[in-house]
């Protein structure tokens, strides 16, 4: 079968000094990190939507991504295009894991029996790559966001039928995750919320909410599907508010409604920005939590309000990811989906390339700086003497619960002024950078 | 004894045509809305911190405010002669409750013994206050952010020797509270946060935050304090983040550690739109929980990013702020305590009753818009039309848990392509508009 | 001629106490404000992209509006239908202006000679239209942003060839709007910006950009056409910079390069938000500078980080628009065009009449605020006090330049002590919410 | 005379391996970079402000910082010992310029005269200083905000009597930066500008704003200072508008006013991001107009919606920034002052050295990251190439003015389908990353 992509090597690691922009010069796939190899740490996945379907249209302009299938008309054939070009991609990058919408892998037809049908087909299709090639589905995902039916949301629509149709979409996709051994299935709420709170039953919509994910949890037992449940903050957009607003949110509203057991975070970097948290923020949140499932990896633009989804490669960002994620011990299902897209004007074939080689390099020296952080210990030792007071004496009888209001104030009268030391925030800071520019 | 602000006298009601500008235009106190009055509709309460203790300081300027006890030199003369300006004023503009941080009565002094009796002597003179005019206190409160021990946080402080003090204070100020009968106690984390999660162990803080807050309720309990507890959302500002960033962030966190029972919110509208909220969803989210329990009354500035606290003037946000609260069933313990300042160019004494006046009139706007849309029903009426389709078929077996994804599926299955109505979100804020512009 | 909205009436004006959705409550075109009515006051026009081409989409959802051309299948006759609606529409709001993009009226064919014709055609029609009706183009302008060829920008694109088809563009939307004889051509540099610095040569696409301007109004003259150059700021969106980023930076650039005598200024709510002000700050801007040409009539969400072209509804925008406005003695040329789109749950007709009677209701009340705090006068009364030093003695010397450094200096260490005066924020706020109140 | 920071060496050069946080890792000030030393390209200053006066209070909290000259109580007592703290530290980290505000460095007086006698006093002390270790002023500046007086504005107040006190500041601290041999004197408007548009002249007050610049200018030419004029920008805090908002809109008013020439741009990277900009962008703005002049060396945190100040530590920010520096040839008169303020947490003396270290070595990494790329020329040889299309043809006779709409809609109907190339971005900021990581 010929090649989508010919002028394309498969792509190298070269080396911190390679001029070759088709050439990793960090990401070492192989190579050894406490134990590990590289490639086993991060656990690179695709997202499908962005590269093989998203066609780099903005508010105010129509798409401009060149791609191999777009002379073909047929929806179908252009679907089993996408699915061989996708995994040219994966091979050519050495990714090892994909993950998906219903919706982009086959078009969606006339009638639900029609779309399912063509969904299977699909899937099949995808079998056979994947078990030619090792490839993994990371998790899949059914998108209830895109067609007209959900413009007033999905699980949460004030009207009954989109509920129905909703659970109808899920549990397909969540059977065609399981068909594909799906390691995941994810569940991003893109208009579950409102646009103004006048026209709004909040609560009726949140306790909707809360059933379809009992019902799906309630399903994925039936058909014993043994994926991670995921769920996915994002505070706005396209929606003014949306109910999986951040971390915090959603562990509260999983605890309510006796689903934690059942999920897991999948954390986006650029959805933590336009909540006002930094990513290691939302990760923190999670892992604190026991919820730190899986991360969408890409980059916001903080000076633009709206969800940019940049391919990342900012290695601040990269490392305190990675901090957070070895500290958790790694990932168990989830791993670092680049849920990124190329700028409008990246439009050509070459470029879906050079975006992923610069998330994955951006992640090799987050991994490796982050793992010389924690096996060197600068920030975890000096948090650790920083808290030291809650180890012994009063600092202990209030972490055993052993003393209350009035032994504390007794212990207030009794002692002279506190002695504070200093955060340090300055010289950690200049710690970070120098692990960033020094672990490669 | 001599009067402060000799130049005003009491406010009085002079209706819409009036244009003396320290008349009520449109707060009548004693006019019926709905069976009940005005005056006990909105419960305005006083801010001591900001109207008696403010000085007009910002990042860049020191104080403008001129305060008629600004020539007195012994600080507890000062905070008497400042109890004394407080019930001058709250005469003068006919508000029946105020609230106030320890350290705002009476200044800290060498030790916390003496510190301790400083607060007795203002709280008895407040004491005699109250009893000769009526006045209440809506809340009190700890200042646990303006001292430098705290530059840490307080019972999320490094240091538990903060946490022992913090113990201290609050012990006290709920002692002060409940001998002043308060109808409440709030919790507001200045510094419960961080400033860089570098430095800091989250796991402990959260804990630690919980447990101070268990201490609070069972000293409660001990001393037969009958007031409701509230805690105040804030998302960041003094610091980069603080953990009680939003209302359904701290749900979450209340019922994570069984404090839920013990709690209601206390919503400010300037710390609703820095997490990125209107006012109206963080009362809502409160009020569907069953935690609303009292209102900052104010208002930010949209296009600037740090608490501004202006004094409310905007009647949309007024309306929907009693919208929420009416929906409630109105205040039980709570009330509209005006959180909020004087610009600092507004530094005349004078300007202390143009701004109150400007948001006692705004309220007043605002409480009979939305006894006005609650009377008549245009909003709620269309959302009950809206959400129809969840009271009958498959919308009430979903409601009643009586279907799950398989006979949904069916469901969808058999029937044809849906129909959706529209939300009408332009032909509903027209409504709003009219609403208010009418039923003064 | 069949209608196309044939459930909508004529909208009439029925009064503040009517509950009929489909009438103006406050919009009276033939009530005589100062002199002059109210419909010669606002000017009111409809944006033909949103009104009449917006389909609903999102970044994360196709279309959802529902109009009557939608089944129409070719794309001329489809434009034909477009036309008719589009002056049903204007006679049932009774709008008396239109504004539109040479791709809304026609769609781009597969050579711009064939392109050109098909505008021609439509042109025609709407001239007929317009005869028929007295409707007149407030302003054309050309779609530059659209096509994928605009990628990298339009003048300001990297590629020379762009620059020339950009040229040929807009020489064609100035004849086409000149023959239609519009008011005004506007121009929106949708994508004259970066979305990277480091890709981009800043100096050279300013210079193109200036290099255009003169291009075009050096054409302007050759054909004759009198209507009114507009530039219109937007600081970024789609791209991360737009080169407009707001009047002040669109000032300077029209003066640095001798432009400023041919074009004045089209502000928008929304985009002056989104750089970071509000409406009347971009509408004083231009005024003092005697470039306020037109206004793009909406209303952004402050707590959303784009461009969500609202319908305006907030009586407070409008007053404070048409403040500014009535100071700037009314529209010359310019109007007020409702660049403004129906939510995406709006999606049935209805909603456009709706959507247009809430904005034009709101400018309506905005108007006689306004109108009447000019007539009476608190405001600029206030304002005339306030800067009263600058009348007489020393502050009069500063203005006309008779004073240095030295002599002021000497002034300073002859006098005492400096009396500021209150600024009276809070009570001029008050203020205004009375006359909006009141001024009905 | 006995040392301030006792425990403090003289900071030396470890090279980046070194573990010792009391050394620089990567400035080594000797080491030549293209043909000059790193510090001469460099050109650090402190910010006495914040250095030697922050205390560390920020808007819920006194201050925190803990300085060696605390116990001192006389005003000139502490002034004189701050000075001598200054100039140790600047020993001791090796930099060679130091910028300050008046009142920085002497107190207010009762009376102007007395004040004045008070900076003459301290103004001999620090002269003596420099001539001993040779340092240099940077610029001097005159503190026009902290004070009541200016709660209005100073040269935009509405009150002329603080215009003229504002010369007579401004004209002093000319004169001492003069006598100090200042290499230029910086105008930071602060409370140039507005809380509230509606009681503001804003018309009047940019006229002033220029009548005090020429004022300024005339002065300066008076006494033969030769330094170098800077304006600063920044948008907004603490008033709600700044009429200094960004670069662009400077550039316009200097040369509405006529003084572009007598002026270049300070810009800071905080005030850029509350701008809505990048620093590299108003550095770019400043550049290609010819008014890059100084830079005030920071990082903002743009999750929050104030000026932070934080002490850079991000290689991505330090890089583009000295890009631009070295793009314009260097400093000519400017250098990077350290405009930034420890965190509040961060109170021990010692933590002045880490967060001045953690600045350096940041900076000394974007010099040689920023060297190496434009020595090697990826990003400048890429955009080379891809405007080169305005090098012949018909883009040559664009940048010629050889054409008009025309000719090039000729062009254009002549010429197929537009041919766009990629713009690259995420292979471009690969290369940057890369080039960071390698350059040291």
């Amino acid at each position: 079968m010929s090649e989508f992509f010919k002028e394309i090597p498969k792509i190298q690691y070269e080396g911190p000094g390679s001029k070759n922009p088709l050439a990793f010069k960090y990401y070492n796939p192989e190579e050894m990190v406490g134990g590990k190899k590289m490639k086993d740490h991060l656990r690179f996945s695709v997202a499908y939507w962005h590269s093989f379907c998203g066609a780099g249209a903005d508010p105010f302009g129509v798409g401009t991504m060149i791609r191999p299938w777009d002379d073909i008309a047929d929806p179908m054939e252009k679907a089993r295009a996408r699915v061989r070009g996708a995994f040219e991609l994966f091979d050519k990058l050495g990714i090892e894991y994909f993950c998906f919408h219903d919706r982009d892998i086959a078009p969606e037809a006339d009638t639900l029996t029609e779309t399912n049908k063509r969904l299977d087909e699909i899937v099949q299709l995808m079998k056979e790559h994947m078990k030619a090639t090792g490839v993994q589905l990371l998790w899949g995902t059914a998108c209830l966001f895109t067609h007209p039916r959900y413009v007033h949301g999905a699980s949460t629509s004030c009207n009954a039928d989109v509920f129905a149709f909703s659970a109808a979409q899920v549990k397909k996709a969540m059977e065609l995750t399981h068909e594909l051994n799906g390691l995941g299935y994810t569940f991003w709420g893109g208009r579950e919320g409102y646009d103004t709170l006048i026209n709004t039953d909040m609560k009726l919509e949140l306790e909707n909410m809360a059933r379809f994910l009992h019902m799906a949890t309630d399903y994925k037992k039936e058909i014993g599907f043994k994926g991670q449940f995921y769920i996915e903050p994002k505070p706005k957009e396209p929606t003014k508010h949306q109910y999986d607003f951040d971390a915090a949110t959603i562990i509260g509203f999983l605890r309510a409604n006796g689903l934690d057991k059942d999920f897991k975070l999948n954390i986006e970097a650029n959805h933590a920005t336009l909540a006002g948290h930094t990513p290691e923020h939302e990760l923190r949140m999670a892992r604190i939590n026991g919820l730190l499932g899986s991360v969408d990896a890409n980059e916001g633009d903080l000076l633009l309000g709206w969800d940019t989804d940049h391919l990342p490669t900012d290695v601040y960002n990269t490392t305190l990811i990675m901090y957070e994620i070895l500290q958790a011990g790694g990932f168990a299902t989830g791993g670092l989906n680049f849920d990124a897209k190329l700028r409008r004007p990246s439009f050509e074939p070459v470029d879906l390339f050079h975006g992923h080689i610069a998330g994955m390099d951006a992640f090799a020296v987050g991994l490796k700086a982050a793992h010389k952080l924690l096996q060197d210990g600068p920030i975890e030792n000096f948090i650790a003497e920083r808290y030291s007071s809650y180890k012994s004496g009063v600092g202990a009888d209030i972490v055993n619960n052993k003393v209350g209001f009035k032994e504390l104030e007794q212990y207030a009268l009794d002692h002279g002024p506190i002695q504070n030391g200093s955060g340090r925030e300055e010289m950690l800071k200049s710690i970070i950078t120098q692990y960033i520019l020094e672990s490669r």
